[in-house]
C-alpha cells in the first residue's frame, strides 16, 4: 500500500479504538458495566467485528477506558501545574483542580469513582502523580508525613469521597467545597492552618479553556 | 396458642430472619450481590418460602443486612467508648477500633466497603455517630472544623480507604497502620501533631473479648 493509504488506515483504526473507549466510559459512568459488546459497538457506531480487532474482551476495553481517563486527567494536571515552584502548591493546585473536574467531566469522574479505591494503589494515572508531589513536598520540608503510601491512601479517600459528595449534592458549590477539603488535607499533611488556607485562595488556571481536551481521549 | 408457644414461634421467626441476614452479609462480602434468592435461603438453611415472610425482595434484605452491620458496629463502638470524657479521645478511639475491625470481622467490613461512600451521608450506623463525636469535640474547643458535614466526608473517605488497604495488603500491621491514619485524621481535625500522636498511643479496650458479639447480628 502507498504510505498515504497506510496512514489513512492507521487513522481509521485509531478512530475506532477511541470511539470504543468513549462508549465504554459513557456506559461505565452510567453504572452499566455489564453492557454487552454489541451494545458497546452500537454506542460507538462501529461494527461488532471491529471490537475484536482492538480488544480481546470487555474487561480489556474497561481497563483501557480507565487508563485513558486517568492519563488524560493526570496529563492535564501536570500541564496546569508546570510553572509552580513549591511542591506543596503543586499538590494543592492539583487537588483543587481535581475537585472542580467532577462536575465538568461527569463521565470521566464517574469512571474514576466506579473503580474507587483500587486506583489508590495503581501504578498509572493520578495516584503516582499525587505520591510524587507528596514526596517532593516532604523532601523540601513542606509536608510532614511518616509513611507516604499511607498519606496517599488518606488523600485518595478524601478525593474520592469529595467527588462522591459533589455528585450526591448538586446544590453544593463545588469550588468552595473542594477548597475546604483541600485545606483539611493540607493540614493533615503537616501545613499550618493559616498557610493551608492561604494556599487554597490562590488563583487557579482557567479550566474552561483547557478541559475541552479531556473529552478527546 | 398458649403464651409459651407464641414466644417459641417468635423466636423461630427471629432466628430465620437472622440467618437470612447473615447469609446475605456473607454473599455481599464475597461480592455476590446478584445471588438468587434460592441460593440465599440455601446458605441460610431455611426454606425458600420463608424468605417472603420476612422480605419483599433481595434489595430489602440487603438493606437490612447493611443496617444490621452498621448498628452492630456502631453499638459496639458506643459501648467501648462509654467511659471517656474527652470527645477527641472518643473520636480517636472509635476510629482506631474501626480500623482494627476490618480483618477481625472481614464479612462485616466488606459489606461496609461494598456500600462505601453511600454510607457517609446515611442517617444510620457509623456516619451519624462520627458526626456526633466531631461536633461534640468542636463544641468543647478540641477540634477546629468549619463544616462538620465536609469533615465527616473526609474522615469517612480515610476510614474506607484504610479498610480497603488493610484487605489489599494483608502483610501490613493493621494496628500500626490504623494508628498512623488516625493521627493524620486528628491533625486534619485541628489537633497538634504531638497531641494527635499521644492520643493514638493510649491503651485500647480489648477487642477480642467483645468482638464475638458482632457476629451474632
Amino acid at each position: 500500500m502507498p504510505e498515504q493509504a497506510v496512514s489513512r488506515l492507521e487513522r481509521r483504526k485509531a478512530g475506532t479504538r477511541s470511539a470504543l473507549i468513549r462508549a465504554a466510559q459513557t456506559l461505565i459512568a452510567a453504572g452499566r458495566t455489564n453492557a454487552p459488546i454489541l451494545e458497546i459497538t452500537q454506542a460507538a457506531d462501529v461494527g461488532m467485528g471491529s471490537f475484536y480487532n482492538h480488544f480481546e474482551n470487555r474487561e480489556q476495553l474497561h481497563r483501557a477506558a480507565l487508563d485513558a481517563a486517568l492519563e488524560a486527567q493526570g496529563a492535564l494536571l501536570d500541564e496546569l501545574t508546570a510553572g509552580l515552584e513549591d511542591p506543596a502548591h503543586v499538590f494543592a493546585q492539583s487537588f483543587r483542580l481535581t475537585g472542580r473536574l467532577h462536575r465538568r467531566q461527569p463521565a470521566l469522574s464517574k469512571v474514576l469513582l466506579h473503580y474507587g479505591f483500587a486506583l489508590t494503589t495503581s501504578d498509572d494515572g493520578l495516584a503516582p502523580r499525587a505520591r510524587r508531589d507528596i514526596e517532593a513536598a516532604v523532601r523540601d520540608g513542606r509536608f510532614t508525613v511518616r509513611d507516604p503510601e499511607l498519606a496517599l491512601v488518606t488523600v485518595a479517600g478524601a478525593a474520592l469521597s469529595l467527588g462522591w459528595l459533589l455528585h450526591d449534592q448538586p446544590e453544593r458549590d463545588d469550588a468552595a467545597t473542594t477548597d475546604l477539603v483541600t485545606e483539611d488535607v493540607l493540614r493533615m499533611l503537616g501545613l499550618g492552618a493559616a498557610e493551608a488556607h492561604e494556599i487554597c485562595t490562590r488563583p487557579l488556571p482557567d479550566l474552561d479553556t483547557t478541559v475541552g481536551r479531556l473529552g478527546a481521549v
